[in-house]
């Protein structure tokens, strides 16, 4: 459940309306589902919103129109909403709401719409004499960035619960339990937290396992001095919050001492880079230079962060500078921004350390959301 | 974790690359996840596949290449695999790999790609001089429609598995407990029983909350009399199953039993139409038809089902016949699909009922996948 106050959803609108102007279209016509949530306060899974300069139609089907109407009698109601509700399939709605609506240029969110749908609306507009399609990106997404006094507080709390979490997780962390067991008490943990759900499938990978930086929980049994990445999230009123730590079960050998001192290492040194205006691509090199100057550069396969909110993985990406890459753009971190910071280093058949906070921009430099002992626990 | 044996993936990618040939098209691009998976077993979250008609080119990044490699080393191998890690963005490498191949034309799912990916590929590759693309849709897609032994012998186990979950669910549900704590628990059985994950947000909808088919699991407190909706799906070795039984806490009143029954003989009346050669849309009338003799066919505004596999919604969509929609065509089940049954009748501020089972086509008729009563149950 999201629920930002009615007066918080405005200056949202307001903000996509300011660059549809400077786009010189219409109205913008969205379908991510994310988007619509963060306009609306909607969380079904199904709508399609077209936010004009005064108005914001939202088209949904039968499922959620009774859920649609209790928001709109809520203190979290979505401004200006006209209700249309989808008579046989959602494009062919769209479609005559676009042109009976008399628009147009509109734009579309062409990192989300496909090839297909594009196609189809394309011609039935064509056919019914409707508004001619725009391609617009990362408009909503722009506005998403820099989150705002709502978001924080939310976010603030799901990183805050998730530390809670955490510190129950490492009495989870037993020899001879598997790594599936784990992960079952670590989401058991969360739920019982008051996270709506997991925001991503619990990573727990013991020993080689941990070489892996997507592993999947398995059958394998914690060993002695086994390293173990213990990689987990939840999502609360919509907000997602990720930590990552690395313990080991019993006695830390020296290599998995020096390992890990140098992915902490990598972990402080960026989170102390970041600040309002710093390039992200810096941010990354902080952590990178460390690793690289202990003979693990290139063993840090990943970026080093990104960025969090609706989604698990959003803007801003903090990782290396791509020279093939149109996402080169935006690259200073602004005051607002919510990102993870992430180092890890992966020796395939030895294991692996990865040491994970969850960060906010601040006007003075950085605010540590998460809340948990970096030390190298032994348990 | 999925574990199709190599032999099962051969007449899938023959199947593919069949249709390449008919579309006259060298190689297909797949982008979509669960394409992909279904291709090659591979289960983790970013990978490509060029599928050509002697190779399986497949492209992903750093994170997956010792996953990779050790599904490579097991008897669930992915035939003829050729693979390319990523260096720099997936797109670039894309477009590198199809231009050094050779390729003239070829198709990529335009069901899946998003106009922004499109725009980027078909510029890239005019720079390169590298393929045509070329818009193809539901080509694996269609291939899945119909599953094959293994598959059939994973859903009917996941089936099975989530049966023996909802009888046990049926004990959670007591007078004075919260929706919420009633989600979790059945939560918690569905990851105790060996799924890998709840299919998708469990459903605890109760009392008038029952009247939103895709109700969020609150605060709220099951009272006497409630109708308590319940539907939950499991993910087991990648294949999904999905139930839901209505139940009631106390005394089911008259038309609580009158909204049942006529449920109840919609959802059998359906599975008894299921068979070979059947039009999805008759199936869906079978259905239709009993609630709206009943005075229910207003207030039963969805689908009678959807396919199950590795999406929780695929096809084939067991829906009313639409004149609008491009979604009219392979209207005739096929011996080998798998999809759910599930009317229900959502009366506002009252309450609601939703019956669902799994069912298989077979070459007799019907397989019904999910065995848990269906006599409502006062609790």
């Amino acid at each position: 459940m999201s629920h930002a106050p009615s007066a918080a959803l405005k200056p949202r609108h307001q903000a996509v309306r300011d660059a549809c102007a400077r786009a010189n279209v219409d109205a913008l016509i969205v379908t991510s589902r994310s988007n619509i949530l963060y306009l609306t306060n909607f969380t079904g899974s199904s709508a399609i919103v077209v936010l004009t300069p005064d108005r914001l139609h939202f088209i949904t089907d039968f499922r959620y129109v009774t859920a649609v109407e209790g928001l709109q009698q809520s203190p979290q109601a979505c401004p200006d909403l006209d209700l249309t509700i989808v008579d046989g399939a959602y494009d062919a709605t769209l479609a005559k709401l676009l042109t009976s609506l008399g628009l147009t240029r509109v734009a579309f969110e062409s990192a989300h719409v496909t090839v297909n749908r594009h196609s189809w609306l394309t011609a039935a507009l064509a056919e019914s004499r409707g508004p001619q399609l725009v391609p617009l990106e990362h408009t909503v997404e722009r506005v998403r960035l820099r989150k705002d006094e709502y978001e924080l507080a939310t976010l603030r709390e799901s990183a805050r619960l998730l530390s809670e979490v955490a510190k129950g997780v490492f009495s989870d962390v037993r020899l001879g339990r598997t790594e599936r067991e784990v992960a079952l008490a670590i989401d058991a943990r969360i739920m019982a937290a008051g996270f709506e759900r997991t925001a991503f499938e619990t990573i727990v990978a013991s020993g080689p396992n941990a070489a892996l930086p997507h592993a999947h929980p398995g059958e394998r049994t914690l060993s002695e001095n086994d390293l173990v990445v213990l990689d987990f999230g939840g999502v609360y009123r919509s907000y997602c919050s990720d930590i990552t730590r690395t313990v080991v079960v019993g006695k830390a050998s020296a290599r998995a001492r020096e390992v890990y001192a140098a992915v902490l290492e990598a972990h402080d040194r960026a989170i102390h880079t970041v600040g309002p205006g710093q390039s992200r691509f810096a941010i990354d090199a902080a952590a990178r230079d460390v690793l690289t100057s202990r003979g693990l550069g290139e063993v840090f396969g990943h970026g080093t962060g990104h960025g969090l909110g609706i989604d698990i993985h959003e803007d801003p990406k903090v990782t290396r500078r791509s020279g093939e890459t149109a996402g080169n753009d935006d690259e200073a971190v602004d005051t607002g921004m919510v990102f993870t910071i992430e180092p890890g280093a992966y020796l395939a058949g030895w294991g692996g350390v990865r040491i994970e906070d969850d960060v906010l921009v601040t006007a003075h430099g950085v605010e540590v959301l998460t809340s948990v002992t970096t030390d190298l626990l032994e348990l």
